[in-house]
């Protein structure tokens, strides 16, 4: 039973959070011109729990998906007390596989040391060259092997594993790649996340959302995420049901099967030749 | 009844949109170190309807949501042929309303001058903002009175709307500003996706990747678009159902609309001071 009280107290967070750019934590410059100050409402009733000090870092690195970063990313902006980093290498621009360019708030040089979740997205040929990159393995085994929640979406599991953040694990990754998981040590798993001690993984790119909705759920409580739910309107209604192997018609497997046979073989090496440096 | 040939055709042609980056009209730099030439595959038997040369404008402005522009941009992006630009009133970047700084591919006065989509992202106070601002809506009233399809995600409904695109248009909105959409002089509609004449709205933030995907099923057909659906793995699966009001508990909704209750006020003022100018 929730009550009234817990209701005004719920609804005063909320309003502190909208402007959502005010609220908490936010990497780059504040470039909203006419945005007034941050709501005055009495937060003082608020369920403690429902605020935290999450130090949250988001992976980016040259042709990335980001739509695998930004899905999450929307969902942990809105823990309330959460900081948010978008990491990168260096503080260049960075530009996504579909040529969206992204300035980092961290390099991997001032990225905070202790993390209470690390974020990988995923990629293709983007993906292949970070795991083929040193430096981006030793940022994410140093960071990884030290973070509360190690996760990722999409093909970022390779990267993770390529980092050796996977061995011995259930995860998973984009359906194309699942299957080149165990050259990183990881066990494939079914489903759209996968859960294994600290270590989350989320299917291919829409599944962030998923991915990034449950996390709320789980720093926070059931209560908490439906609102955020809500305030992003999730209730997917997909015009086609096409989504997993399964679900899509043989022609499309086959498309997508002939389209990926290449990258797998390639990613595959990359990945044992990452394992074995 | 697609035939062998059918398939080896579409195949070269998605073997050819791998790496994406490499492949068609990307804005920005193209920063992947060793990402290797495009493909050469055969494309010469893929079905004509297949490829485009659609001229794609996102809009991004101080304090957008992300997910509401690189949902439909993931989706966009997908379009062999397509050219997608994202559009600032400056070169200058621009920080999103959870703080992700990205760089635009053209200015106002770059974005060329008939669109076949011209798609514009929501927010909360970064909307008005923009709502209240006479280039952006000069822009959007140029460029939208002549592109073939009038596009919005969420709040996107209520900047199209004040730039006098929606008068007598049915559309929607984010669910909580609906309500508004009268003073702008459209006429709110049911649905996830609104399609009237060439206007087409979608709900709240994650409506975006609906959106996105039918369009890609309107521009292209239903095999095309099932395929990027699978690349996507769009099968959601959200661990809660609280993304509409219907759905959501009482407590939720209570929640979320004491929340909105303030900036519905506001927003309906700048969308009634927007028009009567």
């Amino acid at each position: 039973m929730i009550t009234r009280r817990q209701i005004a107290a719920a609804s005063a967070m909320f309003a502190a959070m909208q402007p959502r750019l005010q609220a908490f934590g936010q990497p780059g410059p504040i470039d909203v011109a006419d945005a007034g100050p941050p709501s005055a409402h009495d937060m003082s009733t608020m369920p403690a729990h429902w605020t935290g000090k999450e130090q949250i870092a988001l992976l980016i690195y040259p042709a990335f998906t980001a739509l695998d970063m930004v899905g999450p990313h929307y969902m942990f902006t809105n823990l309330m007390g959460a900081t948010t980093h978008i990491v990168a290498k260096t503080m260049a621009p960075v530009t996504s596989d579909t040529g969206l360019m992204f300035t980092p708030s961290k390099s991997f040089e001032d990225c905070p040391d202790q993390l209470d979740i690390i974020c990988v997205p995923g990629g293709t040929s983007g993906t292949l060259a970070a795991i083929r990159d040193p430096a981006t393995l030793r940022f994410l085994a140093d960071r990884g092997g030290k973070a509360r929640f190690v996760t990722s979406v999409c093909t970022g599991s390779l990267l993770l594993g390529a980092a050796g953040l996977l061995d011995g694990y259930r995860a998973t990754s984009h359906w194309a790649t699942r299957s080149i998981l165990p050259a990183v040590g990881a066990i494939p798993a079914e489903g759209r996340i996968v859960r294994d001690r600290n270590r989350i993984t989320a299917a291919g790119v829409s599944a962030g959302l998923d991915f990034g909705l449950s996390m709320v759920g789980d720093l926070r409580d059931r209560q908490y995420a439906e609102v955020v739910q809500l305030l992003a309107e999730y209730a997917p209604e997909p015009p086609f049901q096409s989504g997993t192997p399964t679900l899509a018609s043989p022609t499309t497997r086959k498309l997508m099967d002939d389209m990926f046979a290449g990258f797998i073989g390639e990613a595959e090496a990359a990945c044992r030749a990452a394992r074995q440096r």
